[in-house]
């Protein structure tokens, strides 16, 4: 459910590099660091160091130095991929710990006697403080300037894909996750309803973080906004324009099994008042920069509880959700070419429909084979084409039931089940919900075939079940279905 | 600048437990938390454990976790004094880190190649996660709760206050100090004006934390929120019906020399597009258990910030500062009967007045000594009987700003010089302000008069000046003043 | 239910004035009018008549003459009580309407075909156009000025009180009524929930305007404010740092009979969750510039409509009201003797307390004759002294039930019947209430003795009987009672 | 700049229709009016009849009268054009005034001495009171709807267009307009900054409301509120979704001279704090139900105070503004075959150029006569033919000029002079402005060349003219001009 770092990111960040431009004025002594190189060659490097060192020795009390971090800022926005990679690399290297003082620190441990717990205590606390580094200190001060809490959020985002493949930076990302994950703690977010009443430069986010059914049009939008549909975000009150994550809901009666219905912009809005099913169709989290700092299932059962409130009709809440994985493991299957995929009975239906049809030349491509079921899915006009579609849909149902349920992560530890293989089932059966229904072509665009054979789920969150499902998926990864699915996943 | 815990602390506390009923009665297994003996017997300890436990397995998902954190904050609440030490020292011993797990990872980092700086931050990085104590998750889902920030807060100046006879409890306290640090950085702090169109009830708490010079009725608080007033705060955005610091301003022209005119409800407020100069006359820290964690010097520059623009003709900002260590200071040195602390002139006068003056028994319980100069000022009229008052003036002023500039903590470190004695000039000097003027009986309230002998003292913010003063004050241990208390100072 | 003017009312035009300097100093040829005699004299009127007529003449297009009309109120603020009678009775008398024009469109009028509808229709547009005077226009303009709507709402103020003795005024003042009548159209009024959150300032005119039991300081008013207390006052957009109108209601548990109970600071707050009742025990208009124009009824069943949807069990709306009239109304039937005032057995039952009594001297003076029962009531005392007080309880509540429901004005027009002599009483019978219960002894202040013998009286507002009630009173002057007050009155 | 009632008025009043059905439902006796034929046929014009009979008698108070303006409201939206003319005919004849009282009361007038001036007042009054009709009270009670003021001014919007065939519906409109125009007194009126921050509710108002330049996207819109513009609109603090009227200006350098590089979504944004000429390049009225209700001038003058506050570089405020009636002009003049339209200099050059460009055909049909102007300029391309064009700039800025200064509608008053022709010169001038300079290509548009063969104008604010402007214009009717454009004008 997440985003890439958008392109504008370079752009975004230079315009509030122009907003610290006046407070990084106030200093002296930030000398150079306003014309670098942006690749960041050695001799410039220097003056990175320069500045980071004024920064940490607190020249002139700490206001001055939040003023030399907007300098510092300033400069890091000024350079390309290569130069910042150099910076970042700088700060995790040179900025750590002393690790001197650390051997010292955890030798003096490692003397302490066990019983005495107030000298325990002690020692340890000289360890916390002896394991933050300087560049900690130095990410904490950005805080002040204005937006400086979304441009380390977007330093996380670009931290995170260069410590793919740079071991070095990962002390520095870890730093920061901490860092946001204490800044970002859930006791400070706001539940917000979003609405077309809200500014147009936060709707314009929602347009761009929307991951999952793109919004096509500000139209599409305001549909979305309709009298029969809800729109929550969560907001911090010092990044308040920006969504953190956001949910979208349909009203409706009884579970929906597609998504073009609720994305038709020409079906009239019903009246809310009357609905017996919330539909949350739509989760996205909107900063990269967030990731692993999780408050999704928050903000679900936040909104369950507002929708509550205001339509005590309202008994089902339900998803109505994309299965992002089942086709790419389909295919790792069927690479593989396991045979027992298909039963003995779903194999002859698709014989005939092949020879049925006439089609004659696939027919002979994949004829006697699991390989035609293979090249049937391979081409994407079949949910065009009726006799295939009816022939594809018991084997397709009845393997994404066993993807769904069955397939799982090795277990972190010996003994334990895994987590399932779906990232989208694994955050709602760790919320607690429960695998309802698969929908059939649920989802015809492109990237629903791609996805899922068109394939949709629904996942229930019953709220008296809620605890007792995630307790039993958490301990002993029993994963919670209807009856109809535990029937198709067993078959 | 701190003041104690109110009284009305239990009673507030009592109040948002009320509020935190509702989240608490959704949980089960909360059984006997809701009618513990306010003692904390050791059968009632037990289900304090048991709530701790359930708290930490997070039974039932984040969600349920928050909610079992009202249930032991309420359990918290309905303690007395005694009861709430045990709970906290419970907390405390039984909820620490895992000492063995320390003592591995600590010989583990000492195992680990100096040269390879990718495994360092790994191991630094395990050893942080296990000096995270399972005590710091649970205070951490308070603050999901509503007020669970402000619980946090007075839960802090409790602990600091029982902390000081039970070390036991004072790796709690730092675990508290550096988790509200971390929440109350600068940048998320919001500096307000505080007028009298604020909420009543914020106001209310202005009148009750007030330190410095008590507010008398909300007469007295209209007056200090006049057109020649301003009054400023700094305000979380979590606990928005709190000030945490707060700044009282009177527009003037030329240097206020006395409380007594500012405070006076009967005077006229001037026309504050005339003055010339901004007067800082009180500055009161508002939450005991945020001590340690200062914004103090953030306050007055971004007052002096927002004053310059709104009043380009005001170009001194200075503070009219209590010198509360003054006094006692002088009452030690007195003890201690110090023989060279009267020059031999001002030993001279005091002795013809006090002959003159027919005082024929002060004169001849003190004459002829030193004796004579301690037995004046513990009177407490002095200031009404002219002639004493005019001989008690040269000497105490002259001590007084000695006491300021010159008087010392033990340094820090060996050849660095201490910082000044008194606590009020320590805060100002750090800022970067200077000493410009020792204000002769202007405070003869009891307070002011048992604290500094009536005296008051301007500390000087001149802009331009700020930043060297701090490092003149932060390296070399070197207090800025005016040519007139440097000469008072060496006399 | 009003409040004169307050003696502040002069300091407060003066402030807005200085507000308004700004504006007026944009204008030329305002000469001399910032620095007029007080009183007004002959050679100022000049000044003022030219102001006027350069304002009306919209020199310099509608912004100019905006401008001019702060500096005429500028100088209107400036002026003592006769110099403002001056300038009201220039504009009353020099700004009216053209007579003869008004003359000349009479006598069209009158010639016009009777059937020609559309012709009439200009005709009367012509008539409604040349009786709009310029003094009309000038008031209008004040409105553009900073709190001008607040300026001409005390002007009225100000207006009524001098149009009682100058005839020539009224029918500025009428103009001035019928302005803001239709600025004040209930349309425009926003029902705002006032708690010890409002801003002070707010909070501060509540406390000035409450006109039936008086605040008596600001722990009183946080009391008025407390959880089972509620404060609702209407506000206009233009006008929201004043209360128009406001009610305090205390949510109780069965009908409130005594006001003491409901304002002692000492009692405890009740869960309003559990109360079955909402007392409405205080209403005050807070403009004296507004009387005639009524919102009262609106304000009462917006207020009902609110706490039925925050407080589904409350059953019961019911004022505690005093009543203003019965003592004067009282007073002035034993003064005129009247012999049919008490009943036989209750004359009797007086003298016995009397005589019982040993009131030998008090006895004289009054035995025999009705004389007797005025005495009594006429010694402040007498509800502590028990055996009066029960001896008057019957004949003082049961005159009262006959003056609140019988005792009325004459009848406007022949053949209706008159409204009641009580303003309160009238007020709620207009709304649709029900005139409910006596309260013996329910005000014992002395205001409370002065105007109704301690006794306070319950309207009832039922919903379902609102509409017939109101309908019945001012159709055939019936007032709704409940069986025992019926039964009261008639004995 | 007035723009039509949207064809969506219905579909948006039917909303508001929705919203007041659960305060409708609240009455008994609305028999019927919720089905209503949509024609009015006179069996239901008879319920209307009787909803308004019972909404005036005020049956259950005023409340209750509310209620049923409600279902009256309602009714009114369920109508289509023929049932909505019967409905406001039915009010505007039956509801109007009483002829007969108003002819007795003028006869009483014509009766009163002229020297009693009490006495006149109080006539007068009468008159007054027996003027307003009982459908004026009727269309006041929407006002306590919500949105029934906006129901209003769509309800005028109608009005004017269906009286402009029917004189009896006039009455009722001009009822309407005084009513509309006090409550929408500049007074009440709030100046806002609308920002891709504002809802986006209410930008896509003002998208649909651009009356002048045409909004083709959010893109668009987007641009228009970029760094160097500011949109500014006035807003009713009752009817906060609805802008009344808004200006757009661009901060650029120098006087803008043409449309295109204004409204260029490509062209980079400048930095405002360089600009020194604000451009009021659009002004559009978006309530056609306030037509006559001026606000315009207030408007500009605000929004100048506003940005020399904002801007001190900004020394210049000028408008780029349309010439809408300068071809219809021409044209006629055209038509009428004046002689004397062309100098003999223009017409020589007019008649080269054709025989020159070797345009035989056209040259042929028009050779030697004026009439060669008016085909050349009736070929829409011309502007794209270099020699056509350069030969048509002199005439045509020639004659824009004079249409601009000197073509006036015939004057209202014998001896004064008349106003200017075109609209939105007479705005400007009225506000003081003059013509400044002549833009040739300034608008290619369609509707540019359509409207003014493609020039635009700029009216320039000086502040220090516009008083004195402002007064030769409306007292002389003296149009302020540049030299420039003088020359032009008499040439």
């Amino acid at each position: 459910m997440n985003k890439e770092v958008s392109p504008g990111f370079l752009g975004r960040l230079m315009t509030w590099g122009a907003v610290w431009r006046d407070i990084a004025d106030k200093v002296s002594g930030a000398d150079g660091l306003d014309s670098l190189n942006p690749d960041l060659p050695e001799e410039d490097a220097r003056k990175i160091r320069v500045g980071l060192d004024d920064c940490l020795a607190s020249r002139g009390g700490e206001v001055s130095a939040r003023a030399r971090a907007a300098t510092l800022g300033r400069a890091y926005l000024s350079l390309n991929e290569t130069g910042r990679a150099r910076f970042l690399e700088i700060l995790a290297r040179e900025y750590a710990t002393d690790h001197d003082r650390v051997r010292d620190t955890a030798a003096e441990l490692l003397d302490v006697d066990r019983d005495d717990f107030a000298t325990l205590q002690a020692a340890e606390g000289r360890m916390r403080d002896v394991l933050v580094p300087p560049r900690l200190r130095l990410l904490t001060q950005f805080n002040a300037l204005p937006r400086g809490i979304k441009f380390l959020v977007d330093m996380r985002a670009e931290l995170m894909r260069l410590a793919r493949d740079n071991p070095a930076l990962r002390g520095l990302e870890r730093d920061l996750r901490d860092l946001l994950a204490s800044w970002f703690d859930i006791g400070f977010l706001e539940l917000q309803r979003i609405t077309w009443n809200s500014p147009a430069a936060f709707l314009e986010k929602i347009i761009t973080y929307e991951a999952v059914h793109e919004i096509q049009s500000w139209a599409d939008l305001k549909d979305r906004l309709d009298h029969d549909r809800r729109l929550y975000a969560f907001v911090h009150p010092n990044m308040p324009e920006e969504p953190l994550i956001f949910v979208e809901v349909a009203l409706v009666n009884g579970l929906a099994s597609n998504v073009h219905d609720l994305l038709d912009l020409s079906a009239p809005a019903l009246d809310p008042e009357e609905a017996d099913t919330a539909i949350f169709y739509s989760i996205s989290n909107a900063q990269a920069g967030l990731a692993g700092i999780s408050f999704g299932n928050f903000l679900i059962k936040q909104v369950v509880e507002r929708l509550s409130h205001s339509f005590p009709k309202v008994n089902t809440y339900s998803t109505l959700s994309p299965i992002p994985g089942f086709r790419p493991w389909l295919d790792r299957r069927l690479a593989e070419g396991e045979p027992g995929l298909l039963l003995p009975a779903e194999r002859k239906t698709l014989a005939q429909v092949v020879a049925g049809n006439g089609d004659s030349d696939a027919a002979k491509a994949t004829s006697g084979s699991k390989g035609s079921f293979k090249a049937l899915i391979a081409e994407p006009d079949w949910p065009g084409r009726e006799p295939v579609a009816n022939a594809l849909k018991g084997p397709l149902t009845r393997l994404c039931a066993r993807y769904l349920v069955n397939e799982r992560r090795p277990p972190r530890q010996e003994g334990r089940a895994g987590t399932v293989l779906d990232p989208v089932a694994h955050f709602h059966l760790t919320n607690g919900a429960r695998v309802e229904r698969l929908n059939w072509l649920g989802d015809r665009s492109a990237k629903g075939m791609a996805q899922s054979a068109g394939m949709m789920v629904n996942y229930l969150y019953k709220l008296n079940e809620i605890e007792r499902n995630h307790e039993a998926y958490q301990g002993q990864g029993k994963v919670a279905t209807s009856t109809a699915i535990r029937s198709l996943a067993r078959a």
